[in-house]
């Protein structure tokens, strides 16, 4: 199916130069674009690759159009925002090529009388629903999802297949969570009496707010006393873990297998690379970004990029850096020592 | 409902200063506390807090009460451990203000002819168990929850929805399992043969004693030849992966997402912070305390403290150390050879 | 059951020394068998053990054979590859002793019309099979796995309970996939926009060669626009996180807890340790070995095994070493003064 490149650009904004009939077929990267695809060039380190480009059409920033218009020669859609653009086109092929899914409750399902299923919603095969859910408008619940007492979802939100969401927990609208997330879990909290863990019930819940997407096999306690809070707009990978009474400020993206453990409060717009931890009950102010692989112990105040991993070297040269790292505050003190005599020793010559 | 704070003192132990008559409806942490919460004082840095806080009651040490008894004036419930009894209590709350679940199966639940399953026992929907396994009295087997054949469960455990526990393995009693833990799939054992991986047939089980809790999305592995045995009373958090043929010693706890690889021997009443990683094959005392993001690639005969993470830092600076770190070996030449020289010069003064 | 080692060397190959009438059980470690097992010697630092052990049979090498003959009464077979003879040994008394699973669809299977499934293969209660899906010969899905709309599954290909693989992906023959996996779900990308993240449709796919195993609860994610690629023989182990668009190269093998991000090319034959961690965008070469817990963020372009983590001290020693690693480039800068001034020195004194 083709769609006229100017009736996208009339839906999606940008100034279109070139021929506003072209029919497109879908999004593509530079490299395997076709003269049927819209591509797009947002990193300037591509713009010899971009003029290149066989693509049909070239999303690109007004300045960037000014370096490469010599090369290139499609059509092309300037906007502040390329990467955006394209990221708003590729859900309008996506949107177009997937198949609705049907309203209504799959036979198979379990679902308990006292639940409300809006009836524009669809619960897949093997589903379990408690007492008393709610599950809002055009709603997807996919295959041997298990949705607790009590708990509820927002309109237009999709879970995966095999999605568990347990008792009293909340959800916004428009979330996508996906495949093996496990969202209301016991916090891990234990009082130590004389060698033995005492369980303390953990009594919170998990509340998650709109435009939220929780990926595969991402964990998300339920609070302690209080509740787990993830805002509006936050973006999780999978493998990650969100322990009891965390709070994850608005927007803010974690790459997987980030671990972030209890009652830490996370700021707005924060990035955690991959592996990323965070220790428990840290603040972390907004506009935070911490470096994939390193761990955060201790509360930060301010903006900014903060990492903390060992540097990779081959094991040989790491096995020498290694020995010198067990050994560094000798080291420092034999630094010191050599400061004080050659001190010394310029003060005889003076 | 309330209950009278006399009879629950009563029962859990601790003297109580003021009116047994209280009538209590639960806990609460010091700041959310109202007249009719009981909360407790643990940390010394909260005294101010506490002294301050609505609570109707507060449990608290004996030390403490002298501190703080000019400024509370509410009922106070003197225990040598405070926070456990606040455990205790919290359980009491919990348990009388959840439903219990009917016993009995579900008519949506695959259950082999051949399984034995107690009478007062429940199973949930969608469960499958297989031939042969064997669950005790009072267990609770959530929705969609699979139990291989063979298996064998022990009184009063409960397994949350989508739990898988796999052929031939062995659990205690009073143990909680939590949503997607997967408990004997193989181990990861393979005999490399002109580059290809051959696959060592993973033979052993899992056994679990009594009194465990595991979270969710964590994974142990059954043994290769011999089993994976995790000891009574032991914690483990969420997305945890157990390796084959490991021995986890009892009333160890650990955090989320910490790793331990194959055959590691792991003392009892250990503690490992979050993301700690344990290699194979290592053997590791009682009473070791491993911290968050340390990886331990040696065995440990002493009890202590151990850590091994590099500090995190702005990304400028964590740059500008990672450079030398790279180049430690050296600057320790450098540190030598001065203190050569040094010597020398020294020499040639004296 | 027992099994004449004259007709499992006649199957496995070797040189048989002793009794070929010897009749065998099954494989176990050096100091556990008995008369009726087959064990093995490998690894050198175990001849004194090999020597001793009680087994009826020990497989090695003509080398190590020479080396402990006199110590060692009973029959022996001669391998260049021990191991791997042992695991396929190890592999004939598994399949042996395991009840091969009837071939059909369970009554309980909610499985589309238009899918396809050879009837020679087992799909087990609860799973649910989607549209235009294909099961090719001898396959076994275990219960409560979910397999979706257009994918595709080789021959003798196992799914232990509760796996998820989504819409239109591939995997080859004879892969096996344990409980918890999601294989599909969609890749982390986002385009920023005015502090909002848009979402990138991930239309892409997974592809998964012949002879793969993947590890519980261990995801792979579906490529944004191109397919993320696993290719022949690549061996995951648990919890481990394969993000889009990435390549792992054949006969790979990662332990548990491995991270890779978007768009990382991984070489043939490479291993990583656990909670190795490899950043977006990075090309490794073929023969590379990364050790547990270091982080590669940079392309590695020469075989070898490459190392960073910070080693483990006592926690006293860390705080004096990681205090001094804050202010190492302060250190450095020190070190190069005292060279300046000792060669000033050294200068005056010539």
């Amino acid at each position: 199916m083709r769609t006229r490149l100017g009736d996208l650009v009339e839906s999606l904004g940008g100034e279109l130069i070139g021929d506003p009939d072209l029919a497109v077929i879908g999004v593509a990267p530079l490299d395997a674009a076709t003269a049927s695809h819209i591509t797009f060039l947002s990193n300037p380190k591509l713009r010899t690759q971009a003029a290149a480009t066989r693509a049909g059409a070239l999303v690109l920033s007004a300045s960037d159009h000014q370096l490469i218009s010599q090369g290139y020669r499609g059509v092309c859609v300037i906007t502040t925002n390329p990467y955006a653009w394209f990221a708003r086109a590729a859900q309008f092929f996506a949107a177009r090529d997937t198949e609705p899914v049907a309203p209504g409750i799959h036979p198979s399902a379990i679902v308990h009388a006292s639940a409300q299923i809006d009836s524009a919603s669809s619960v897949g095969p093997q589903v379990t629903i408690e007492a008393g859910a709610v599950i809002g408008e055009h709603c997807v619940i996919g295959a041997g999802s298990f949705i607790g007492r009590g708990s509820r979802i927002g309109a237009y939100t999709l879970f995966y297949p095999r999605v568990t969401f347990l008792s009293a927990c909340e959800i916004g609208a428009r979330v996508i969570v996906h495949s093996g997330a496990v969202i209301g879990a016991d916090g891990f909290g234990f009082a130590a009496d004389q060698g033995h863990w005492i369980k303390i019930s953990q009594t919170g819940r998990v509340r998650i707010g709109d435009d939220v997407e929780i990926g595969a096999n991402t964990t998300i306690d339920r609070g302690a006393l209080e509740d787990t809070v993830i805002e509006e707009g936050v973006k999780l990978d999978n493998q990650i873990q969100i322990a009891h009474n965390c709070v994850i400020g608005a927007h803010t993206a974690m790459a997987g297998c980030v671990g972030v453990a209890g009652s830490a409060k996370i700021g707005r717009h924060c990035t955690f690379g991959g592996a990323a931890m965070v220790l428990g009950h840290l603040s972390i102010a907004d506009h935070v970004h911490v470096s994939s692989g390193s761990l955060v112990s201790r509360s930060i105040s301010e903006p900014g990029q903060y990492t903390g991993f060992y540097p990779l070297a081959r094991n040989a040269d790491w096995e020498k850096t290694a020995a010198v790292v067990r050994q560094l505050d000798t080291m420092r003190d034999r630094v010191r020592e050599l400061e004080k005599l050659v001190r010394q020793l310029t003060a005889k010559h003076e």
